[in-house]
């Protein structure tokens, strides 16, 4: 009772208090330390030694493959978790329907047609219109950037296919890198359409192989007509820069048969561990259960979605059983579209957002743990994780960001819940992102069960503390 | 002159005679070193800063790309090498015609069909016989190597297509990590079939991505049945293993359009800086110039044919012409097919064995640079070859390792000619090799300028040498 007493003083303490609020986190830390410390090294040995998130990982990667909104694959794997999550003996399994965006994609094709004729490896991004059924041909203009581009006259662009070749920068502890280059995706073909572009092709966004494709969603913009937009690969960007550069006249050929259908049935599938004392209290666990074709979503965001299934077996294993519930959301459509399961969830339980005491995404690849990302909460809520952290220190997850979450639980921390993201090393995370590279071969399975024990000790004592972490907004 | 009399005192020795030889070497290395440190540093300037080596690159390999031997492609390359060499100045330019095996790739398909139907990334193995027009599908079998393989009886493998999913391991000082991994590349096929395999895969060789197809010759054996041969991607061969081991039953559906057509015309294309005092002696640099045809052979072997062609033109920039002929030869067909450009030039130039002095071979890609390799010399003409390698600190190339050469050079070395190999790092060589990531993109500027200046001071000490470097079998 003391810990519960505790927090919910510190909870109430007025955010300008700090002195008192740190001093109070000392207590709070200590009480916290004492009551699960033995809990968490059971998890994390059990995730180690029979977790079986890597197995899951198999049966759904290499097994269905991967899962575009509204394809059948995704139906199939819809039917996998809701199977596998009750063979687990989760306490309540449904899915909730959300309709989604249905893009396909077709034949693609590319050709350099001058200063010679030679096969080019192509991936539409999502959401682009294909070109007319003749393809479309036109000279290539390169540009490095958006500077670069904004030196160009209309006279230059218009009537030709703009290529951005902008290499990504390698990061490790946040994603500035990807944000740079993922600028040129979504809005390089807007963007390259202002001054008359008949297409837009960009280097494939990431860090990976030269050879890799990346795709991944583009945006369109109300007045502003659609161009057909797609990734070269960074050896064929890079070549097409060098030709442009020295002078030649490039020419490029272009057949794209994708386009959207209209919105497809789709579902946020959800398992439960009911919780002892108030099961109507809900920590949500989760990831999306979408992915990219290319690949078979394993990191993005397989990852996610087995460590929160399993975060439910291994509990009921060792017989740990949280006061409150805690509910695996497998998100929709997470990947094409906006986002559709994730606001589809938060509008559907937007009556019980106060009973969401936390919301935990997984979304960002399993390298080497760091820690946990997090926002929504308080001095004290950030003090309260910093305890539990603490434990975490055998996965290597022990370090706090403040800020972040995930984009599928984005929309619940609207409604004031606190969010938190597990935070692991990208360093390599974008040589496989979107791309073939996506694949269960590319997944290491002690991280895994390290970002598994992670997600599975914070779900349990998030669940279980007698005092909630506090709002910010404290309308709770 | 005092050099010149010493080198043959030395070459003279007999070899037993190591005391007294290694005391000549001391001699021999200053007067090396005081003759030529000034020629080196210039050379090394040269190449770093007007070197158009990987200019040479780009028109080749982004202008031209992959050169299968009999492909159109390959006779553009030839033409182009040609014209280069002439615009450089070369003093004689000419083509050395061979007929080369002529193996063509057509359409290339593969299917999972059980336990569910998925699409798998196959590309066929260079040699390799089609499947018949309405394909092959038939149940897998998974073996983790030979050994395992071993272990299966006949029943367990008629009928069936057989995977190979060995591991390569990655090295950096030597090949034996693609030694190993190669063998199921090379003889899979044969051993499968004599259990009665209906087509063999193998999971492609290299280090690089996951989602990589490397290729590269297969062999077949008189007596055995050739049967169709095809790599999968690590990560599909993972995934088939995976499953195979799980219990399932593995179905997969082959349709290969590839044959090997009559030999066709092809050619050595052979450039010389003629030398100033003794022109009937040679010292041949080179690589081969064919390529497979995923990629677009930069490492392999684009950068050994741009490096010998550039020491041409350096050092005629440079006004450093040596004593002997220093002759490019750009070799035919050293993928496909048993070395026909190789033994074509060895069978050709047999009668003027004894006036080459020595080859030069790069073929090993274009990472950091360590050294030389070497064969087919004494003591003697190894230390010769130290006291050289020590000017090439400033490009890291500095290291002697006894026992090399080169592919396509290893013909004259049965003719008695010494054998010298560049030697780089090929610590990431293998995550492009063969695959579509041998590309402009993945060669590094710098690198290639070192292995550049490598090659061109060898080149030029060799043939300048007023001796040259003694023969192992003493019969020049």
């Amino acid at each position: 009772m003391k810990k519960g007493v505790l927090s919910r003083a510190l909870f109430m303490l007025p955010l300008l208090a700090l002195p008192l609020t740190a001093s109070s986190c000392v207590d709070a830390r200590s009480a916290i330390n004492e009551e699960y410390r033995a809990d968490v090294a059971r998890i994390i040995e059990a995730v180690r030694s029979q977790g079986l998130q890597f197995e899951k990982l198999v049966e759904l990667c290499d097994g269905i493959g991967p899962r575009l909104p509204g394809s059948p694959a995704g139906r199939l794997a819809r039917e996998w978790a809701v199977e596998t999550m009750r063979a687990d003996g989760a306490d309540r399994v449904s899915e909730e329907e959300v309709m989604v965006s249905h893009w396909v994609r077709g034949s693609e094709a590319a050709w350099l047609t001058l200063p010679w004729w030679r096969p080019l490896q192509i991936t539409a991004l999502g959401n682009s219109i294909g070109t007319p059924a003749e393809g479309i041909e036109a000279d290539v203009i390169v540009a490095a950037d958006f500077e670069e581009f904004g030196s160009f006259d209309v006279a230059d662009v218009e009537g030709k296919i703009v290529l951005f070749n902008f290499p990504m920068r390698r990061t490790s502890r946040d994603m500035s890198g990807y944000a740079e280059a993922v600028a040129y995706r979504s809005q390089g073909p807007v963007v390259a359409a202002r001054k008359g572009a008949v297409a837009c092709l960009v280097r494939s966004v990431g860090t990976g192989p030269a050879g890799n494709l990346h795709t991944g969603m583009t945006a369109y913009q109300d007045g502003v007509d659609p161009i057909p937009a797609a990734a070269l690969t960074m050896a064929d960007a890079g070549s097409i820069d060098r030709l442009f550069r020295s002078g030649e006249q490039v020419r490029l050929r272009l057949e794209l048969d994708v386009r959207t259908l209209p919105d497809a049935g789709d579902a946020n599938i959800i398992g439960e561990l009911r919780g002892s004392e108030l099961p109507g209290e809900v920590v949500v666990i989760g990831g999306h259960f979408d992915s990219w074709d290319l690949g078979t979503g394993a990191h993005d965001d397989g990852v996610g979605c087995v460590a929160a299934m399993e975060t439910i077996r291994i509990l009921k294993l060792l017989g740990l059983r949280p006061r409150r519930t805690i509910r695996v959301v497998l998100f929709a459509a997470e990947e094409v579209g906006g986002l559709r399961g994730g606001n589809g969830y938060a509008s559907q339980h937007a009556g019980e957002a106060a009973e969401h005491v936390a919301a935990i995404e997984s979304d960002g690849g399993a390298g080497p743990m760091i820690g946990f990302s997090a926002a929504g909460t308080t001095e004290a809520g950030y003090a309260v994780l910093r305890d539990i952290l603490q434990f975490l220190g055998p996965v290597g997850a022990d370090e706090l960001r403040i800020g972040g979450g995930g984009p599928d639980i984005g929309p619940l921390g609207a409604h004031g819940v606190p969010l938190l993201g597990l935070w692991a090393s990208t360093e390599h995370y974008f040589d496989y992102h979107h791309s073939e590279e996506d694949v269960v071969e590319n997944v290491d399975r002690d991280l895994l069960a390290d970002q598994t024990a992670a997600m599975a000790v914070m779900a349990y004592i998030l669940a279980d503390l007698e005092t909630p972490l506090p709002r910010i907004s404290g309308n709770r």
